[in-house]
């Protein structure tokens, strides 16, 4: 039966990734029971959580007359927005768990729905939380807000998700901020154009959540973050609309921009946002080039990164991910390298590359190199079905997420975590982060750590390792026991990370789950302050995401209906 | 007889542009005699001023014991500190007036130093003014405080000007903020690195200055702005130091460098830098291209936009500047377009790029342009004289600066001011702008307005266009009156690239003159609010270089010594 919702999208599995109708292939599937064996788990998988098993507590405030029609208290809109899509969210759904549901979910249709909403919330001492796609691996939509909070209410945008204007002069593009992958590109199609902007998330997260975490993309090199695409963002904070103009570039003061870029709910929802695009590919360079071993990939890969090629792919997995991925015996690393242009062959950007690749030992295909170049046309991007491996990768890809559908329950640990680092570092950051995690996954679990690394993204000065391990979570199912472990291994990396030079996240945002040994060490405190102190100008009253990025903001009484801050 | 000062720096002409003992040659001196009798002026050029002219009171505060050795009050020290290099500071040098000198200019030999000023500044009540080479052309270290302040402090950071450490496997480099171009990149020249940021000041212009202003450069693409460059800052803030941690790329959280990029001195003092570094490019390739008009023209510089080859150079004149630059006929707009790299031959980008020129009606010489990529090798850069038409541009850059030191006193006002735009509205933009500003310009002069345009740096959603004017500015030698006709010139300007979309600065900051009928209306008023709540939590005490960016800050009263800000 379908659960009651005020949300307009296909149904959501609830307790996992993806579509409630969507899951791996029996294939799949014996894949997933090949790893459980390997690592030595013998529980019985756990059977799917239903809605019915989770105790939600009524909601603490009532909704008003205003805004009744588009707030939500049904169990399925309050549970798939009490948590996001981490490995400690999965479980604690598994352990049919859920210590902080919102009190209610807000669907608005409109800006002016949003800003009813914030004065709702300011009014009745409620916080609010901003929820796009949900897909959240960090804790950054979970009502976890702590403080004396009179209630959560999270909003989410999926109703604000049209493409309001195209200017295909500029080649840019007024996006609502609830919009998702699939919703924007197909209507970016008609005119030519494309965000290109390709997280795993892609089918599932929105615009707005992109800009609002900083997420990484589809390109390897130049565009790594949707950062880049950003020309203006309308952002409703508690005070009002924050709108930056749109412009190719400025030198006018600080980027307003590069304030609410990578913000996460603390300041306010952004509901617009002007987009730069590009016309869709027609021409396609692609290699898969292999390495007697990881240090002289990685070196390889320094000289792309500084050869001004600008390649879109340039991933790199290291002989453990390529085993993992079927892609490689376990001793040599692979790398993945593709061009791309709307404009131009890209012969003598391939050539050039591989010389630079040929000159640090790698070696590839010379056949399929050229077949690559030779098939030209772009092929429908973001989920379609491509031919060959670098299709092959894009759809393993997307589906990825949905193998953890099967493995927590079946008391595996399957996570990532990703990080940058400068190049001459690179080599002890690789060993050290493999080492301390490496030991922390061997201290929970009693078993040698399958702990493997990737680069999805590079620069000229590093390159941005993406780490995945697995290891037994519980061989009991005992799914609080699981999480404890998982936190082990989690606080682990973020010290890890941090304390060796990286940064506790590249692409995945910081959370709640990134600040312990993370962002809280890594962000000079005085710009920690300073930030806060621009936060409590834009929402005086501390209603926005609380506990994300910054502690949970000190907040004054209730005088009359209306929070009021401490001046 | 060289002036008294604590300045290591070959003495600078203190009343224009460059060193004292540099200036036009005698050829390029009739250019200036030939552009006055176009104009009309029939003034007899002023005499340089003399130190002597200048009546400076006594500072008002004394400099303590632990800081006498590093505090001057020459006057030579104070009036190359009382003004940047605009327009309006050359005509009021050349009128004898400063009406707000320093009243100390320190020479800080270490950060501990910088942190003994500010401590001296909090409890003396003095403002504190960052100083880098002081070629602010928009007010940007003026004394012109405003409030109650009991003195200021210009602070030249010229002593710290070493590169501290270079990382040639990240190609970067910790360089200190009081560095100049010429002093960086010979410290950088022996590792075969190159920062490669050549704004028209680089001789006398600061890497801390470029930071704090988003400075322009030499990339007309991908990399445009000093920020592109930035890997991490250190600040030395009325708080303490502030800095990041060097990063390739990250996403955790609002970057902290972005909040310092273009902070233009109001949070504190940017004392060194990790840059990211280019390699000495040993390949190029040029094309001088000409087109019937500046329509077609602008069509063909954003379809290479838009193309995603991303060149050095794509500098494009509009009829007027060809002509105006001796190297057009007045009707035929002139495009500049140059590849460089220091790994790969450039045929293939070139060849591309003039298919997409041809496509729009450009012309070009073929044998030049094969010249162009047959003479490899990597020039000095930076000032040195080059061959051909691109070292000539260059020596001409450089050069163009001196010629207001013979302008002004002629009775001449020449400037130049710059912003950027989408495409889809440049059109009706540059109509706009020649318009209005022409109008203000025929206003003032009652003449036929001489406003021409170029593009500096180009994005694909639009270009970043640089007007530059010349102007009857009195014929009477009545300084005063030059300068208010300059100021409606200057705020028609601010004016008309604003209301019409585009930003009041590209890359020349907004220091004290963009901000009216610009800056202040082009951001978004809760940014600034935000910005002036972070500034609060950094500079309690409203120390920092009050007036620019912002209203200069509401402050309390001295306590005790020590000014505390209204809680």
């Amino acid at each position: 039966m379908k659960p009651a919702t005020l949300a307009h999208r296909r149904e959501l599995c609830f307790w996992g990734w993806g579509y409630a109708d969507a899951g791996l292939t029996p294939a799949e599937q014996s894949q997933v029971a090949g790893l459980a064996a390997q690592l030595g788990t013998g529980a019985a998988p756990a059977p799917a959580p239903r809605l019915e098993e989770f105790d939600l507590p009524a909601p603490r405030v009532a909704a008003p007359a205003r805004l009744a029609a588009i707030m939500s208290a049904t169990p399925y809109d309050r549970i798939t927005h009490g948590y996001g899509k981490s490995f400690a969210d999965l479980v604690r759904l598994q352990a049919r768990t859920m210590a902080h549901p919102p009190d209610w979910v807000a669907f608005p249709r409109s800006e002016d729905d949003v800003e009813a909403l914030l004065e709702f919330a300011a009014g009745s001492g409620a916080a609010v939380i901003p929820f796009g796609g949900g897909t959240s691996v960090c804790g950054g939509v979970e009502p976890d807000v702590g403080g004396d909070y009179r209630a959560v209410i999270s909003v989410d945008l999926q109703y604000l998700n049209q493409v309001l204007e195209v200017d295909r002069s500029s080649r840019a593009a007024l996006i609502e901020g609830g919009a998702l992958g699939p919703e924007l590109e197909s209507q970016l199609k008609p005119h030519g154009l494309t965000l290109r902007h390709f997280p795993q998330s892609f089918e599932f997260s929105t615009l707005g959540g992109w800009i609002a975490t900083r997420a990484g993309g589809h390109f390897a090199t130049h565009y790594t973050h949707i950062d880049d695409f950003v020309e203006s963002v309308r952002m409703l904070t508690p005070r009002g609309a924050m709108e930056s103009r749109r412009l190719p570039g400025s030198g006018a003061g600080p980027s307003p921009d590069r304030m609410m870029i990578g913000s996460e709910g603390t300041l306010g929802l952004i509901t617009r946002a002007w987009m730069r695009l590009q016309d869709r590919p027609r021409f396609r360079a692609s290699a898969s080039v292999t390495f007697p071993g990881m240090p002289q990939a990685a070196e390889a890969v320094r000289a792309i990164s500084q050869a001004g090629l600008f390649p879109s792919n340039c991933r790199l997995l290291d002989p453990l991910e390529a085993f993992m991925n079927g892609v490689g015996d376990g001793n040599t690393a692979l790398l993945v390298l593709a061009f791309e242009s709307a404009d131009h062959p890209l012969q003598a950007w391939m050539a050039r590359a591989l010389e630079l690749l040929a000159d640090h030992g790698g070696r590839w295909d010379a056949d399929s190199v050229q077949r690559s170049m030779a098939a030209a046309g772009g092929g429908e991007e973001g989920g379609e079905h491509r031919k060959g491996a670098a299709g092959d990768w894009r759809n393993q890809f997307l589906r990825a997420p949905y193998y953890r559908n099967y493995l927590t329950p079946a008391g595996i640990i399957a996570d990532t975590f990703e990080t940058a680092i400068t190049w001459d570092r690179f080599e002890a950051f690789y060993a050290g982060v493999r080492e301390r995690v490496g030991g922390a996954i061997r201290e929970v679990s009693g078993a040698e750590p399958l702990l493997s690394c990737r680069f999805t993204h590079v620069y000229p000065d590093g390159p941005a390792p993406y780490f995945t391990f697995y290891c037994m979570g519980t061989g009991s199912g005992d799914m609080n026991a699981m999480l404890d472990r998982w936190r082990t291994i989690k606080l682990a990396a973020n010290e890890a990370v941090t304390s060796l030079g990286g940064t506790v996240t590249h692409h995945h945002a910081v959370g709640r789950d990134h600040r312990p040994h993370g962002y809280d060490e890594q962000v000079p405190p005085l710009f920690r302050e300073a930030f806060a102190g621009a936060r409590r100008v834009l929402d005086p009253n501390g209603l926005m995401n609380p506990g994300v990025l910054l502690d949970t903001p000190e907040r004054g009484a209730v005088v009359g209906g209306v929070l009021r801050h401490p001046q």
